[in-house]
């Protein structure tokens, strides 16, 4: 046995006995994947200084667990729950409704709340942070943004001396999981989304992660997080995946890249510049290695450089871990003398665009026949864009005619008109698609 | 320009000076490369929550900077700094004699500490954090390992509700620089040891880092901090990088690996497995892709699986944003109510164990003579030992001769005596270098 720092019998019993007094009240709103995994920690692990007092659910009879102590209430009934003497209400029902009501009801009343609700926290993130302080409670939210990875902790401590100016990310497991699966089996686009949807990675309805929906509730709360920035997540350009086709991965690895969905934030003087869709990486850069449905982080900062964070973004367990880890440091603050955690004094509201300067990827579906390269160079000139490469791989039916132009670094707004003129185009069978490189 | 949550001009003036008077009083005692960016960031970048009011160092007069406030008091009086109303101690000035005392001196009147120095942690962190809590303060030590990459404040934050079980890492970047430069160019070690030194990578005296002791001074805390086990570092076995030859990286090559110097704990039961040295990694490992000198480290959790930081291990500015978010979490502390950090109580201490199981890499330079392999076979059969494959590049001069023999796994304390026979073979013109292979 290891040798613990030892106390004789009696006094351990009667400190243990004392720890359960002084243990912090916490109840459980949501007992789905994730908030039975938080049950399950707290009750499996606990150091004795988190009790769950209740676990509120709907339909919650057909719910109940055996390895839930006898001693927790079991209820359908929020209210009661909020009118406890519960100290942290963890939120886990996701959504906007009713989750909002609960949580600004819990603060409130001076109770803390711990959530791991994206679409919340990147919509009213700074309101209840305020409100929180103002009550003399807490809103921790690291499971929010990439499940089990410490990005948000990281943030609020062993970054916050620095001055972050750049976060970028692999934030959604669903489109990392289809498009890995394109690029490893090149599979079209909606054979790996059915794949997904077998295996539970995607659900029936997608939209909120192909579409870029989900990643940028997330990225507007690394923002707020790390960049101090309020951004409100619409004003985010998401880009779909869903136009990527299996061919894409072929022409993206003659230029040394494979397609991931990256959300990225620049803060540069007072605007922020973020964009959040499928984009070009090299295939040997950490976004490019980023497999199955991992979540990967970098942050910039001014006076630490880079650094990355990698890990399992979703799943109950996981995600469960950011939840417990929150209520550990909420329970540590109000036992040291209540929340003081700074509020959302010091954020400030930059201008949102999406005008990065980046070189581009151009692919085109065409119906065969002679001028076209002609006719697409032409426009690019009129528009002063540069040509950096042309790539037509062989092998391709002549009525549905895939190839690619890649331009040298310009501005998103200069790209837009030439992509206008090029859309009008008879040839054209289908939209262009146009992805940024990173590099 | 950004809006930011505004205030009338003169409640905001008002607000600043009351912030001022509030702040948290810092004294800095080491004013080297990072003590001097340390300085820098709370002159340029503070939030006010901070106020640096000495700076103390040896030959203070030679030190001052033009940047740093009149009001701040320059010294070379520890004593002094010791007893003024500073809250908060920086002890940046390394090595154990005399920093322990003045930590020691600083807690026990109060004060709160925070550090980079890895070497007084790794032996006395228990025992510090024990004389800080019974005292009130804090000692926080985030910069001590792997420089600005947060692991210590995520093992603290994110990572808590956790139960972690196993830390492995690149440490020590030194090390890291050598061995990727031999991996990339094929120089003698020695070469890429001078380089090391001439770029400022490596010191005169290099002993530390090349022989292990940096690195598992830094595995004793990480031990410490997310596995809660108290291990003194001299009882982790550490295995020198000296011995390892460009040919070495040929070898590893055709087993689809390179060789990085790995610092590895894993927790079972009630032994902590512990060893710092040149390990075989895959070349598309994680590990096997750090270069030059960063650092990476991967938990391994029972609930939230793998994680991996990454990130610049060292250097005055990474170093310093780490003691920066320290000092920011020490002043929130202190401004809630006092420290309540939990002391070492639930650290246990468990057997420390170098006997991994793992596949080895076994390489030999042998004055060439028939019956060599049978030979070494032989011993291995003796010992029940499996081979799994045996390599040898043509090329070489007969006199000095290397070749390869990988294992299958086997615990390291089966396979000593073999190589203590092997040891004893007059055909072995250098002792056999044995790395762990990681998969």
């Amino acid at each position: 046995m290891p040798k613990r720092t030892s106390k004789p019998a009696a006094k351990a019993a009667a400190s243990k006995s004392q720890k359960q007094n002084s243990a912090c009240r916490v109840a459980l709103i949501g007992f789905g994947t994730v908030g039975r995994a938080v049950a399950k920690i707290l009750c499996e692990s606990g150091d004795g200084s988190l009790r769950l007092t209740h676990i509120c659910n709907r339909n919650v009879e057909r719910k109940k667990q055996p390895w839930v102590p006898s001693d927790v209430i079991w209820t359908d009934d929020v209210q009661a729950v909020l009118k406890s003497d519960a100290q942290i209400v963890i939120e886990l029902i996701g959504g906007l409704n009713p989750a909002e009501q609960i949580v600004r009801s819990a603060l409130g009343s001076g109770k803390s709340v711990v959530t791991a609700n994206k679409q919340l926290i990147a919509r009213h993130g700074p309101d209840l942070l305020q409100l929180a302080s103002s009550k003399g409670g807490q809103i921790e939210f690291g499971a929010s943004v990439a499940g089990g990875v410490p990005v948000l902790p990281a943030l609020r401590t062993g970054l916050c001396g620095d001055k972050l100016h750049g976060i970028a990310g692999i934030l959604n497991g669903t489109c990392n999981y289809i498009l890995s699966r394109i690029e490893n089996a090149r599979i079209p686009f909606s054979e790996a989304l059915e794949e997904a949807q077998a295996r539970g990675y995607a659900e029936a309805d997608a939209s909120e992660d192909l579409d870029g929906g989900d990643a940028r509730a997330k990225l507007a709360i690394l923002a707020l997080a790390g960049l101090h920035s309020r951004v409100a997540p619409e004003s985010v350009r998401a880009r779909t995946i869903r136009a990527i086709d299996a061919v894409d991965f072929d022409y993206a690895a003659e230029l040394g890249c494979t397609i991931r969905q990256i959300s990225r934030a620049d803060l540069k003087a007072d605007t922020l510049f973020a964009d959040v869709g499928p984009c070009l990486v090299p295939t040997d850069s950490p976004f490019g290695r980023v497999q199955r449905n991992l979540n990967l982080v970098l942050t910039s900062g001014q006076y630490g450089g880079d650094m990355a964070f990698l890990g399992a973004g979703a799943g109950g367990d996981p995600t469960a871990v950011a939840v417990v880890s929150d209520l550990m440091f909420v329970a540590q603050s109000l036992s040291a003398g209540g929340g003081k955690r700074s509020a959302a004094s010091n954020v400030s509201t930059p201008a949102i665009s999406n005008d990065f300067e980046t070189p581009w990827y151009l692919r085109f579906f065409v119906r065969d026949q002679p001028g076209i390269v002609a006719r697409l160079a032409q426009i690019l000139a009129a528009h002063r864009l540069n040509i950096d490469s042309l790539l037509q791989k062989p092998g391709f039916e002549k009525s549905s005619l895939p190839f690619v132009i890649t331009l040298e670094p310009c501005r998103d707004a200069l790209l837009h008109p030439a992509l206008e003129e090029m859309a009008g185009l008879d040839f054209a069978i289908r939209p262009c698609l146009c992805l940024p490189i990173l590099r």
